[in-house]
């Protein structure tokens, strides 16, 4: 079951307060009737009685998705998704829901299902399925139920997807394995994770990919997002929500310095903690002299470390003797990648005793004393700790809306069996639909600046590889 | 009754989660006989059997109060507190307990009880209670159970404080009005809130004052981490918590360039926040120019703000007016002394309607469906909405230690009936049982070098006006 | 012969090259016959027929200076200054200029001399001298110019000074020693540096000062921007003209972290440089630590820097044996008050070579080839090696300017013979005047918030003591 | 004639001072007689005399350039340039002399030559004379004297030139021109300018090249420095040696936001500037934005800026109607690439008038008397008015040594008649060479963490396209 970042984390712990209580029911909504006030029973959710809450969060989150309204209404005249019938598999979020919304709005068709079993927001999803969009997923799905969403999703009468929207790429294999057929019709995949996209790199290679797909996870715009500005913000209120660690003057040592790296250390060193890193790559290593840290081994510091934070996406990269050789109370998380980095397996021997004092903190305690503060056992901290940003989701579902449009009109030919990047001109699109937000306002190339640069006024402005 | 910034928000949302559950116990604590596990019932607390998860609290937060762990060590063996019976009257959390203890260590008896109505954590009073503190404290007491406590504390027989340690001046208020014969053996007052610090200066000023007082507020190191370096932390994780806002390009107008607005103005510009302020005084104006800050009216620049924060200890500073003219989506909040900055009283009126979406966030919604986001109800952000880290905490509790043994040991006619600030020599130390934390190395003068400046090798080595 | 930060620096490398070549005139102006064209001889200067390229001079510095060039206008009306009667003492500079031809404007009378021998702009000098000032003053006077100049101005017939201006004290010193009967008629005297104030402390503890005197050096806005925010940007000012060094990943240790020293570590971590720094003082540690800078012991770190700077106003504290142990081509320079910081006199032994590479940088040889950079001979780096702002010197310049109508205008009894600070509220009103430059608009209090805060509504804002 | 950015600029003004005054001997070097101590003749410098100074230089320089000295020891064993027999033709600085003696202690022959008539440090030029190697070349060429230069350094007889080093494609051009048999031996072309490297991949694209050519100009670590980091640090530089501005406060508008903007904002932003941004591509605007710089359009601002930036590329970036609605004052300056950026003809118009009021700095003024601050006639500002870093050139120049020894001693077959990109590898080696100058510590994959990457352990780190 995939999952990544950008949804996991939504339904947070401030958030829940605030939301209807429904642990008195437990019936399974698989067993229960439920007609919407429009008559239809074509979904299936916790308690569509939900649904004027979850209109609200709809709301709200619209309020920082404005790029999306934005396309509702450049493209609502010509309903470019007319004829559309999009399955989707992604969480179930108020910020999904604005970009199931505008799907809608610009003409297509959509059913809907949940990639992840924790992530769906009861009262998002009961207002879907108010609205009329056929909705499976419910919060606390046990692994057969996550399935049989799928397969409602996807097997109806009378109604067949020719648009693929997956996220880890569950949807995708379901449909390879139960109703190959469906891929005669279906114009394209739009995959948004990690996983997914390498999955289809995979059946590409294989030369079992029928249909184009489109790679959204890697467009310039998304990656800056998810990576630099995101992780500069998420590695705070992470630390802070978890520990309420003062940031002045503590001593952090971050193990890896790209997009995440940087981020990480840029944040931290502006709040007052002195901070170095580790590198395995010297051009990286050189950046990091260049924005004053100094470059150190692991094993060279780890004694005077207050933070240890690892975004390398290798493994191993905090041993159990650099763990042993850590002060009392030192911090150590994980931002990277995988919840390899620290080699937390290590932690679980007998004369290590684990002390859980809080939600994601635990203490392991040494013999002598000493004690470790490990944040969420070592996976993803922005993940399990901190929110994301609306504005973050916004640049996400504005990518997959581009890509549904892009592939649903391409003319004939123009993508082949294979995974396609985002071409450089719609990435650039996606951005300059988030400009409002900051009241930025971009300048236009003259006619004989673009003929000097060689260059179309309307872009796109820079070559495929720039990042 | 009083409270402050520094305590009020110790109970924090994420760390009550973990906290045993006692709401199924609705007896109040007067009711209840209860004795700890040496025989003693000088004391109440909610539930006596909570101490040792109230130990463990304990434990982590004197991880980071290791100046205070090196105050007992360093002034155990004279035990400069033999002697004292102190009454105090402080927030009651697992920080004031490695206080209490440490006075206690140094040679005290304490008597103790809250400053505050719903600050108590229950877990941390009966760990008190249990080593033997006599502590009259529990979370959500009524103004009647309030004024019994602080009773019990000083009115007991066999016993009669010599010294008091307070914070709001309430408990030197009940001993004013009750007791009056008790300020005749006691050597000092050491005062921690801005509010009792001021019912001190009046009662020196009308001529009442009848011993000694430390305002241990104003030492300088606990201005610097309360203002500017405190802040510079809480408005980024105030503003994280409540909103889950991305600080990356938004328009923030602070208004008021002291130490808490260069705080906040650090902070959200480190971050990638667009800032500009608002100042009366052309000095400070002045400093933010140079710091790189547009200085504004309010008014040229409300309509096109993300977030307005007021830090200037005046009233109405943001008015209804401004309010209207806010875009939609506008947070606005107080990072100031008042709850006057912002004029929320305005808000309060028939054509707005009030919104609560989360706990300390409200929606102010206006007839054409504008929103404004309004966080705390225009009290204090840091208060309610963000922690404070032990850290700064440690300060503080270091400076009342210092204050109470420095009063308690002074001899006759060091200190008349008046009110004291710390002295320089005393703040430095504060400075320096903190700088071990961050593995600090001081400098220390030559004899010759001390000749050619005119200091003391151990100081003072700045005028008492330093800043 | 005083001489101090703001205006010894002002004869530029860059400015020189335009001058006006005048060193085939090897007469002294004492033993030539000039006029001016207004017919005028009253004065001593280079060659008056370079008025016209120091008029220009001038007219470009006004641009820089309009606070000034504001306070003509708004007092202009008044000739606040009608009837005085000033002799000065400064360095003579397009800036100062613009404040004689400012107190001119304003109603008085000046004649002006010069506080340092080589300072001297003669083409400004001539420029006023064209306009009728009297002026006695050119670059390279020998000591017995420099006193009888000073003699010049105040020994003239029919014309006796009622004002003092001075930078340095040398003429205040030369009135008492020769002329004390001035001192009758004398309203006060404003001096500008620390020198000069010093003595008049000095003088005033001894009982001697006969008239009230201005120390406007140590008002606020004047010490901000002559410590923190000029040294903010003559730190790399200085180090780039002397050595082109890359500030990226340079290891950097500051001695000092007090305004002078937060300067330097700001800028210097800004453009990429690892600093720490060195103290005796533990609460400027502390702040150190929560600015994110290692505050180590120098010996600690001598052997890994590759620039070492002292701003700490002491003696010795860079000595022989560190310099011994510093790696090579590792750059020394000091920022401080004193030229005794670097222990200079220690390296001029006969085992090491000296070898002037640049004007101001000097590599000192070790037996062992290795090399220190010694820059400005351990005097201040920015006096001999960058330029000071206009906007800096416009400050200072607006600062004196009200002292004199200040002290010209007091009501009889306001200040006796003793030595005053600039009245805040004048401080303030300083720096009113120069918010224009930064088109910052201030905010004015309405009369129900001066009321709440207890202020008048044009201030002064803050208590005296406020930094 | 070619030059850039790099080499331009180092007779810097500072430096040239210091320089053995030679104009006082106005023969042409092709008229005088000259023989080295060694006896030989073959060179032809300004004076052979001075190589004592321009030995100096070059030591000097060798501190700088730790890396080449590294390479000369690790390589020297070896000799990998044994055979090799090299014509070069850049700029002739200490720098260069520092390569080019790197290279012969490696076992190459070299003949050398200027790129630049201007640029050429003669005393240089003298001290690799002196030690045998045939330089051509003085500061003053006349363009006969360039090309004559060139030829004698490439006819001569009874050796032929194996490698080519060029800088701005000169030389190449020449042998393409006279000497086109000279390529039958030649096993490659090292190009480092932007201009060489564009006429190589026209020959290219023409099918005229005929030997492998190595663009080293595209590396990523010399990219990075030459943008990035050299202009964070020279913005500064080049606009305080002109002016004496004071950044604080100040608005500043940066046109372009590549990685020179980047590199310009930065500094800026840091040193308390109120810095604006214009752009055309929306992903660049949207990374400002994150980055805290508000975007507009140039005439939206143009009034109200104190500085204006370009660095876009692009020409007509600053029009003459907004120079006309420039503020009085305005500092207009350029850091792209091209002079074209600032319409500066436009200004050249009657009813303007210029003065030059500093080298490199002219006041455009208007008839109502408004000044506009030009610097260097609009060329580029890091060029012409400030230095660069000697470890920027070693970065350069190590490449260059690099890319030599992969031409010279690749294996038949791998390099074809192409313009090939620097190896991941090499430009990794070239960053892991400098390391050592910042006391950088490389951390090194295990074998079992490599495996799971799926990398080599000695890199390259990073795919191709990574930057």
């Amino acid at each position: 079951i995939g999952g990544h970042i950008q949804f996991f984390k939504l339904p947070n712990i401030n958030v829940t307060a605030s939301y209807t209580d429904s642990s008195d029911d437990e019936t399974s909504p698989r067993d229960k009737a439920q007609v919407n006030t429009h008559g239809s029973s074509d979904f299936c959710v916790k308690n569509i009685k939900q649904a004027e809450f979850g209109r609200r969060e709809i709301e709200i989150a619209e309020q920082d998705m404005s790029a999306l309204i934005s396309l509702r209404k450049r493209a609502q005249g010509e309903k470019p998704l007319a004829g559309a019938k999009i399955v989707g598999c992604t969480h179930i979020t108020a910020q999904t829901a604005v970009l199931i919304e505008t799907l809608v709005a610009l003409g297509a068709q959509c059913r809907w299902t949940a990639c992840n079993i924790y992530s769906t927001q009861n009262e998002v999803a009961a207002a879907l399925a108010e609205t009329g969009v056929p909705v499976f997923a419910w919060k606390g799905e046990s692994e057969d139920d996550f399935w049989w969403c799928i397969d409602r999703c996807v097997n109806t009468e009378g109604w067949q997807a020719n648009m693929i929207l997956d996220d880890g790429g569950d949807l995708t294999h379901w449909v390879y394995k139960k109703y190959p057929s469906v891929f005669k019709k279906v114009r394209g995949i739009v995959e948004e994770s990690v996983t997914g996209v390498h999955r289809l790199y995979q059946l590409s290679k294989a030369g079992k990919l029928c249909v184009p797909a489109m790679n959204v996870n890697d467009s310039v715009t998304k990656q800056k997002f998810d990576n630099l500005y995101c992780c500069r913000e998420s590695i705070l209120d992470g630390l802070k929500r978890t520990t309420d660690i003062m940031f002045g003057g503590k001593q952090v040592v971050v193990c890896g310095y790209g997009e995440v790296g940087k981020g990480c250390c840029t944040a931290l060193k502006a709040l007052g903690a002195i901070v170095c890193i580790t590198e395995i790559d010297p051009i990286c290593a050189l950046q990091a002299c260049m924005d004053g840290f100094r470059v150190v081994k692991l094993s060279e510091v780890i004694r005077q470390m207050d933070v240890v934070i690892t975004c390398t996406g290798n493994k191993n990269v905090v041993t159990r003797e650099q763990l042993d050789r850590m002060k009392n109370g030192c911090i150590v998380c994980n931002m990277g990648h995988s919840n390899t980095e620290i080699d937390v397996a290590s932690l679980r021997s007998p004369e290590l005793t684990w002390e859980r004092v809080r939600s994601q903190v635990d203490h392991i305690i040494w013999p002598d004393g000493k004690r470790v503060v490990l944040l969420a056992e070592g996976r993803l901290l922005n993940l399990s700790c901190s929110t994301v940003p609306t504005f973050v989701l916004s640049i996400t579902a504005t990518t997959q809306a581009l890509a549904l449009i892009e592939l649903f009109n391409a003319p004939e030919g123009r993508y082949k069996q294979d995974v396609y990047l985002l071409p450089k001109k719609m990435d650039e699109y996606v951005a300059s639909l988030h400009l409002p937000n900051f009241d930025a306002h971009l300048t236009e190339l003259s006619d004989e600046q673009a003929k000097y640069m060689g260059l179309n006024k309307n872009g796109p402005f820079k070559p495929n590889y720039y990042r």
